[in-house]
This record gives C-alpha cells, sequence and structure tokens, in this order.
C-alpha cells in the first residue's frame, strides 16, 4: 500500500496559502505517494480543486487524517489538531518550535515525527527546502512593493512635458533573502537604494543588486545566516548614521530579524519625527515587535507625517506563488524522507536530523526540550 | 502694485494635492505676482508651511480672497465657493466643464476669467500646461502597482533554489499617456506585458515600451488624442479578441477614457468569468462607471474569484508628485496670462482661447454655453 500524503485547508487567521500545489503532483507521483486533500485548500491561494488531479478530496479533518501517513502544513496545527494527527505520522511545516509547548507536546504524545521547516540547516545541500529563504524572497518583493504604494512619491525618475520628477530614495535595513529581494524590488522601480546588515560580508551582494551599503563602522557577522544581538555602543553608532540616511529618505523597507528572538528596534520615535512628512516605513518585523518603535502589528499608523506599515504574513499576500515555492521545499525535503516507496528516516543526513522537532515520543531539537522539559 | 495669487487648501473629499508647491515659487517669482496660500494647504501633499518660502499665509478663505487676482485650485470650487471668488479674477485648475452648471453660473455671474485645465488643447506648444497628461502619467504608474500589489502572484520572473517562478501577464487596455505608463511600470516590475488601445496608431508606443500590442482587427482613432465611440459591431469584436488575452492574464489594468462622457464598457461579467481565480482588475475609469461591468467606484470587490479595483482620484494617491507636476502646469499656463507683471489674456493664443471656460460674464467654451443656456 503506498503512501498517503494529507493536506488540510490552514485554519490560521488570515493564512492564504496552501502546503501542495498542482504543478507539484508530477514530483508527488515519482515519490510513489497518494494524495489527499481537504476540499478548498488551494481555494485561497487561486488552485481550486479541480486542478488537484488525481489527488483524492475529503471534506473533513477526520477523514483527511484516517490512515495517513504523512500530513504537509503551512501553519502549525492548532494544539487541539496536533492531539488528533494520526498516530506515529509524519508532519511537514512551519511549526514555530520556540514556542507553541502544548502543540509540541501533544505531537510528543501522538508520537508524530515532526519537521520544522525552521529547523532546516542552511547548507548548500538544503537551500531547494529552505522555506525560511522562499518566503522571506516573496516577503521582501511584497514589502518594497507596498512600501511604493503607500509613498505619496513616484519610484522612478520620470521626464515629462510637466519637467522631471526625482527617483525615490529608499532605505532597506537587513539585506538577508527579503532585504536583498525589496532592493532588488526597489531599484526595478526606480529608486535610488541604499541598504544596511549588520553583517557587512551583505555589502557586496548589496552593491550586485544596484543598492548601496551604508557603512555604519559596526559589524556582527552570526550564525546560520543570520546576525548576532549587537551591545549598546554598537547599537548607539548603528542607529545615529542610519537614522541619517533614513532621515533624508523617501521610504524605508526593515527586515532585521534575529530567528526566534523579538525584533532589534532599530528606528526610534525620535528617528520618525526626523524624517520627512510623506514618508514610509514598511517594517517586515512587525509580528516579532517591529524593527521600528512605532510600528503596531497589522496596521498602517502615521506619526509625525510619516506612514508606519506593520503588515503580518507579509508571504500569504502573494498566495499564489508562494504556495508553489512552499509546495516545492515541502516535496523537496520529502525526497530525503521516503525511499523507494517506504518512509525511510535517515538520521545520518544531516538535514533530517536538524529539522526534526518530535520523533517517536521524543523532542529531537535540544533547545526546544530543554525548554519544554525543563520545567517539569 | 504686483499680482496676488491665491491657494487655497483643497475641500474635496479625499484629495491630498495642492494647486501650488515650494519648488515653483522662484517660477512665480520671475512672474513677478505674490504669492498667498491658505495654512495646511500643502500639509496632505507633504508640503508643510514652513517650506512655501516668501509666501503670505492665510486662515481663512475669506483673508485668501480679499483683492485676490487669481486664485489657483485642483479640484473645482464648490458652488458656494464659486460664488465668493473675488469680482473679474482669475480662475486655473481642473474645472469640470461637462458637469456643475450651478457653479458654471455663479463663475459667470462673478465675471471671474476661468481657465480649464481639461480644455488645454493637445498641441505641441501646450504639453507643459497639459495636466491631464501629468496626472494620467501618474494614475497608469499608480494602477500599475495596485495591480501588482492586489495580485498573488509575483510580478517578476524569479529563478530561486525552489525553482523558478514565471513572470505575471499584464493586459493594459488603452494606451493613452496613463496607459503607456502603466506598461511602462508593469515591465519595470518584470511582467509580460500586452496592450490594446482602438488607436492602431498606438501599436508602435506599446512596443516601445515593450509590450506586445493586441490586434483585434479593429480601429478607431479619434479627435484630440482621444478614441472616438466604436459601432456595436466593432465593440463585439474588439471584446472577444480582447476577452481571450484578458482570460489568459494575471492581471488587467484598463484606462479607457472619453471625455465628458460614460467609460466604455470593455470587460463585461461573462469576461470576468473566463478569468483565472486569482486574477485582478484594476479600473482606472471607475469614476466615470468603468471599463469593467463590476467594477465599483471606491471599492475593491471580488468576483468569480477576480478582485476588481475601482479607485478614485488616483493622482492624490501620489500627491506629492502630482502636485509638483500640477504645479509646474500651471505655472506654465500662468506664463501665459501675465506679461510684464500685468493679466494680459491674448485670445489670438489657441491655448488662451480654447481654455478658456468663462470670461467677463459669458461662458466661453461652445459646448458648455449651449449645456448651460440652451435650457434657458
Amino acid at each position: 500500500m503506498s503512501i498517503t500524503i494529507a493536506v488540510p485547508r490552514e485554519t490560521a487567521s488570515g493564512e492564504r496559502r496552501v502546503a501542495i500545489v498542482p504543478s507539484v503532483i508530477k514530483q508527488l507521483d515519482k515519490l510513489g505517494v497518494t494524495l489527499r486533500m481537504q476540499r478548498g485548500a488551494g481555494e485561497a491561494g487561486g488552485f481550486t480543486d479541480d486542478l488537484y488531479e488525481g489527488a483524492t478530496l475529503v471534506d473533513d479533518t477526520s477523514a483527511l487524517y484516517d490512515g495517513a501517513d504523512i500530513v504537509l502544513r503551512v501553519q502549525p496545527p492548532s494544539v487541539e489538531e496536533a492531539g488528533k494527527l494520526p498516530e506515529g505520522s509524519l508532519l511537514l511545516g512551519f511549526l514555530t518550535p520556540h514556542e507553541g509547548d502544548s502543540r509540541i507536546k501533544n505531537l510528543q504524545k501522538r508520537r508524530v515525527s515532526s519537521f520544522a521547516l525552521e529547523l532546516v540547516p542552511r547548507i548548500t545541500r538544503a537551500q531547494g527546502i529552505d522555506a525560511l529563504s522562499s518566503q522571506g524572497n516573496i516577503a521582501g518583493y511584497k514589502c518594497a512593493l507596498m512600501a511604493a504604494h503607500l509613498s505619496p512619491k513616484l519610484f522612478p525618475m520620470l521626464t515629462t512635458a510637466a519637467g522631471t520628477v526625482r527617483p525615490a530614495r529608499v532605505v532597506v535595513v537587513g539585506a538577508g533573502v527579503a532585504g536583498l529581494q525589496a532592493i532588488a524590488t526597489a531599484k526595478r522601480l526606480g529608486a535610488i537604494v541604499e541598504a544596511y546588515d549588520v553583517r557587512a560580508a551583505t555589502k557586496e551582494q548589496v552593491e550586485s543588486l544596484g543598492g548601496k551599503f551604508i557603512d555604519t563602522g559596526v559589524s556582527a557577522e552570526g550564525e546560520g545566516g543570520y546576525a548576532r544581538e549587537l551591545t549598546d555602543e554598537e547599537k548607539a553608532q548603528q542607529a545615529e548614521v542610519l537614522a541619517q540616511h533614513i532621515a533624508q529618505s523617501d521610504a524605508v523597507v526593515t527586515t532585521a530579524a534575529i530567528p526566534g528572538r523579538p525584533a532589534p528596534t532599530i528606528i526610534d520615535a525620535e528617528t520618525v519625527q526626523r524624517m520627512k512628512a510623506g514618508s514610509v516605513i514598511v517594517d517586515m518585523a512587525a509580528e516579532t515587535g517591529g524593527n521600528c518603535e512605532l510600528t503596531e502589528a497589522g496596521k498602517e499608523v502615521v506619526a509625525h507625517g510619516v506612514t508606519i506599515a506593520g503588515p503580518k504574513n507579509i508571504p500569504s499576500m502573494a498566495a499564489t506563488h508562494a504556495s508553489e515555492m512552499y509546495a516545492r521545499n515541502l516535496c523537496n525535503l520529502l525526497a530525503l524522507l521516503i525511499k523507494d516507496g517506504e518512509i525511510h528516516l535517515d538520521w545520518d543526513d544531516q538535514v533530517v536530523a536538524d529539522s526534526c522537532l518530535t520523533h517517536d515520543g521524543e523532542i529531537r531539537h535540544a533547545p526546544t526540550r530543554e525548554r519544554v522539559e525543563g520545567g517539569n
């Protein structure tokens, strides 16, 4: 009997993505698996049920999970749902290992082998599985667009009969995957783009996209492609040089994140006050506290004449392509977990071992285990 | 005594533009005029009072208009305000000559010499005064951005570790100033752009921007840079060919307008139904009835899985640059009306004669006169 993969309709509020899209069905066929979809799962992402050729469609999650071997999700299951997953099944998705202890305990109890996409190691071989990057790419694009959309200025230079309009000045803070895509998108639109990252090594990448790197004299290379946290002095110096550039800009996109921790405050209220009336800040880190002191998650606020947008779940705004890329990430991970039509977990494979959150009744991710079981 | 120019704060709901921006003050100085601004007039456009160097700031419109020679506006004055303008003064702005009879009668009664920017002839010499073009340019940019913002797909092609995302297909209907800028903006963002205009002569312009011209086999060159209205048969043929292209697109921007008349319906409900789920229509003609049958002015509606946006007063969304370009248009027109520091109306100048709506108690624009006075 072949492996059955179950894909539920996402239940988190505002989530429009889906874990599997029709274009990856061929890839799943090659793995020799059977696809079972909850009706309407892809609808919000633009994938109607009829597009899922060969998949079995079911109405509710009990029918979906009955006898299923692998469950694929975008967002983590609710605590309740985690407790109803098929015993001993595999679960792949974003699982926010740094929070949600009750959910994690339920996965443990059900002896679910759960793989968190947040834990996929950032090594070359795992690039095709790196959903933080694929979704960050989309978020960077969307945030630059949002900045242009909210700005009372045009981004490109226009030479018209009514004179010349100068290009907008855009500052991008954080030059990870999302920041780089924000730079690329603002450049596409014709803006003059400056960018900053605490990791000085990103200078070359910023410049390769046509951006100008802001040198604050502070560097902080960290682990896993992320930045380490800065000292107070470094922060002050960084903030002052950055504030000068931000004060002269028309739009700012901030993308500075530290995994599992609150986002660093990079733009304080005073800096916002120094900005020109009509300027725009799009804060990609709104959900983890924001890079701007005045950001309110899920809202657009105006302070000192500056519009500050704190969008939530940005990849979901481009649900079609975000789902496509995410589905490919999942298929690439599945290819590591399925051998000759059977589930085979190779713990010598760094990608398998590192990304596993729970397995066989144990929490395998050490920091999570210490947090969840430390208080027992 | 020098000529006094008065610039009120715009009163129309949602209007963020202002008729004069600080950067044109030098140009006004050369004309030898005195500038009087209503306090806060530029604020919504990002121009605070302190930026208007040398201008007199006043609080209310009675102080503003007292002894003023020329009034500069973006939107037409209200009926009441038109009746309070300084007797015999000049008024320059968008004046919607095709409607608002009471307002026009009030301008006539006050013997105001009013110049409507909608009536500026589309001749080479008047390009710098053509505010329909300058504002249309901005509207085209904003509508393409809005389409990208609302789309669940990315416009550019992305080649990532999670595979390649194909570029979006965008159809632009109407290749006037706004349509051409929408094409340019969608191309900047990396989309594949097809465009259509009833005037086959626009083919070359579309292609020069990297767009592909949709050939429906129907042509309708009209006067003044606009298209003539089509026959029913022509409309059906146009609609069917267009519908095929629209059905395959990810986003559509419609910009088809006939001055002073309802916008032509180009996308009917049936065509919307043929579109892919998740597609987007941005209808620039929403305010005059819409190019899409399902458009609701000022709203975003979803029909058959397609998001249809009908934005109102689009140039106002880019109020800073829209005001800048508009202010330059006005200054260029003023330069034709002021000679050696005095108002001098040269009726032999086609631009002056054609754009004049009312003067010395008469309605000078023939179609408006016939409509307003025909019923007396």
